[in-house]
């Protein structure tokens, strides 16, 4: 029962619409060789026809359309390309395409992020498949790895920088010395940065794509509400000259792990190893690490957003699926969630902290400052006091803990801000080691 | 025509075999689960039982065998799994499997690399698939990638280190400025090296892999002999230092790449820049950098050897394989080799290079030495003169040079090994940008 010919249909004519298209279109031949049939491009919607523009006018017009009821009665469609983002109407179009027996390549984190799984039981009822590569770290090869190559493992952690807006941000903070404002300011004159970076800069972004690798890996259904989400606003330049001074880097990180049967989720700025391959994974690039029980650590890296790159990732899904449809190929990847996994609560993960704060630089401040420590519990691995500022009479003090608990860490935080000599708690910052 | 159980065959059981075994055992549940049937390990050929061991008595001694008719003709055998590694009589193994429709999977890098082209030919013509993830970069996930993921690209080059052993020494070359003798040996007593390290050392390992990538995306039949190699064994810690005074780290680099109509594929020594992502490739790790006209650069990192990352690419390509022959889909994926492609011949090749020697410290050496570049028309970017041998009246000369073609570098060469004021020609390193 072979195929000869795929339909497909783009909802999204934007700049990774526009891209998408303009691959299709000029690398038929090569894409068709690939999967083995014909992958024609049969409908384009859009908002509004915009047919004077140079990217629509590489498209035969009569591909547009911006009626809904026409681009799903479009015949011999096959497979549909969603690429207009958020939930709205997204969703919607997600579901008439798999009711009416279309397969769904889609670059939408959103929506895959927050409604994934009811989607794959939608389309396993449908019996077509939803493919979204594009949806997380751009071009490189993630979803595919993680869904086929690394399949036999069990994956104990996964940890990506995941967000480009802000590994620039971050890592100008870094190697210029400067503050966030002017980062940000930066990475937003070199379109690096949206006008409203909020989604970015406060982990949004990276829980949308991290919801998605857990739940594809970990059995268990992550939504980004799941995810503790911390941004990099907070973060300022001596934070990085003290991260570098104790042999560590500062990246966004997405984290999920198995702990003590408790699945961790969530996004934070994290001390890192200076000697890492994360440390390493500087301005706009992605990098992903992934831990397996056999495989053990293994990196993707590249550009994790941007035209082209997205394009690439999508025409694969594209090329795979029809692949699939063409030779009668049913068995598709959804994930499989498993009862009685839990995400752990905040307050009980463990890790180790770096706080930063400013006293008033009496005797004896010091020790009471680690007596709070003591008291909850806490061991202190390095202290470094600095910076005298004779006038106001402060310093500036840099703790590193031992491993504790979050809950104690915050205690002690609280404790801290009460005692006479703390003027201010600058910045506490988790560790990964 | 659904198939509810996939039956595999194991040949060979030493230390990869039998993690491959343990693996497709102890996990049976969990991949029956994700390759959507039962997969059922069927027998095992080994050489000779040696059932006392304790790997061997994890497994039920019904499952071996020591001969070759009785392992082929075991019911129900969709699968075979070759990890006797070489070319004999693996080769004829892999011929008696597919003529007798059973699908392959292997880590066999000599193999493929040597008669890849052939097998799948082969193969093709049985209607059955041959996979190969293991065989470069261990649990890596890089034969699927660039298979399915990045198919919408033109691959424009692979920059890959992708030996261990020669890695390992050279990191330990570069950062504790030991020199060959004493990395090796160190190599040699971790296990990292082999007794004898010859295929290792001389890049010929690394050839075969390359052999495998480039044939995989340039659809041009790279064999082993095609490929100029060259080893690490002539490098100093000397070189390591100056590389670093210049800016660069020295890697044992795998390349394929296109370039103006032809394929270049080499595996030698090379330059490069420090701040690089594969400069910061340390130890036995391997590191694949794929360039592609959509993606831009993807690299993948992880641990390019051992059993349990091996076994890690070994179970997937059988997960993948039972889930294709499960459901009857038979798109399988092989070489795509066109006519008309063709190896570049080395000395048309184009790159800058480093060139360390020993002169006789006179007035006027410089000049001379400079004098032999620019009459085989070869620019100097940099030159330093350094370390004179008071007593022996002999100085260091370290040149880089702009981009030239290799046979006016060969002919540079050469005629300074003629000039009376140069000693010795210490090295000479090609520099990859």
């Amino acid at each position: 029962m072979e195929k000869k010919s795929i339909g497909v249909g783009l909802m999204g004519f934007g700049v990774i619409g526009s891209q998408v298209a303009r691959v299709l279109l000029d690398r038929q031949e090569h894409i068709s060789e690939q999967a083995g049939c014909a992958v024609v491009l049969r409908k384009i919607k859009v908002i509004e026809p915009d047919l004077g523009t140079p990217k629509a006018k590489a498209v035969d017009s009569e591909l547009f359309t911006t009626d809904e009821d026409d681009f799903f009665n479009t015949p011999d469609m096959d497979i549909v390309i969603e690429l207009i983002g958020g939930v709205n109407p997204a969703l919607s179009y997600h579901e008439r395409a798999i009711k009416s027996g279309k397969h769904i390549v889609t670059a939408n984190k959103e929506l895959i992020a927050k409604h994934g799984s009811e989607l794959m039981e939608l389309a396993k009822l449908h019996n077509v498949s939803i493919s979204y590569e594009a949806a997380v770290g751009g071009g490189i090869p993630l979803i595919a790895p993680l869904q086929k190559d690394l399949v036999a493992n069990n994956i104990d952690g996964i940890y990506a920088i995941i967000n480009g807006t802000t590994n620039y941000i971050i890592t100008r903070m870094s190697s210029e010395d400067i503050d966030y404002p002017e980062a940000l300011s930066e990475a937003q004159n070199l379109g690096y940065a949206e006008a409203n970076p909020t989604k970015d800069i406060e982990g949004i972004d990276a829980a949308y794509k991290l919801a998605i690798m857990a739940s594809l890996t970990m059995e268990i259904k992550i939504i980004p509400d799941d995810i503790f989400c911390e941004g990099i606003s907070k973060l300022e330049s001596r934070d990085f000259r003290y991260a570098s001074e104790l042999g560590y880097a500062i990246k966004l990180l997405a984290i999920a792990r198995h702990s003590n049967g408790f699945v961790e989720v969530h996004v934070y700025p994290a001390f890192v190893p200076g000697d890492s391959f994360l440390a390493k994974v500087d301005g706009v690039y992605n990098a992903v690490l992934v831990e397996g029980d056999l495989v053990g650590k293994v990196t993707f890296w590249g550009e994790g957003a941007g035209a082209k790159p997205t394009s690439s990732a999508v025409v694969a899904n594209v090329i795979q699926a029809a692949k699939k449809i063409a030779c009668g190929d049913t068995s598709y990847n959804y994930w499989k969630i498993k009862p009685g996994k839990r995400v752990k609560p905040m307050p009980e993960i463990i890790n180790r902290y770096y706080i930063r704060m400013t006293i008033n630089d009496k005797p004896g401040a010091l020790a009471g400052i680690a007596g709070v420590f003591g008291d909850c519990g806490i061991s202190i691995s390095t202290a470094l006091q600095k910076e005298d500022n004779i006038e106001e009479k402060s310093a500036e003090i840099v703790i590193m803990t031992h491993p504790a608990v979050e809950e104690a860490m915050r205690a002690a935080l609280n404790e801290l801000n009460n005692l006479a000599v703390v003027k201010e708690i600058n910045n506490f910052i988790r560790v990964e080691e």
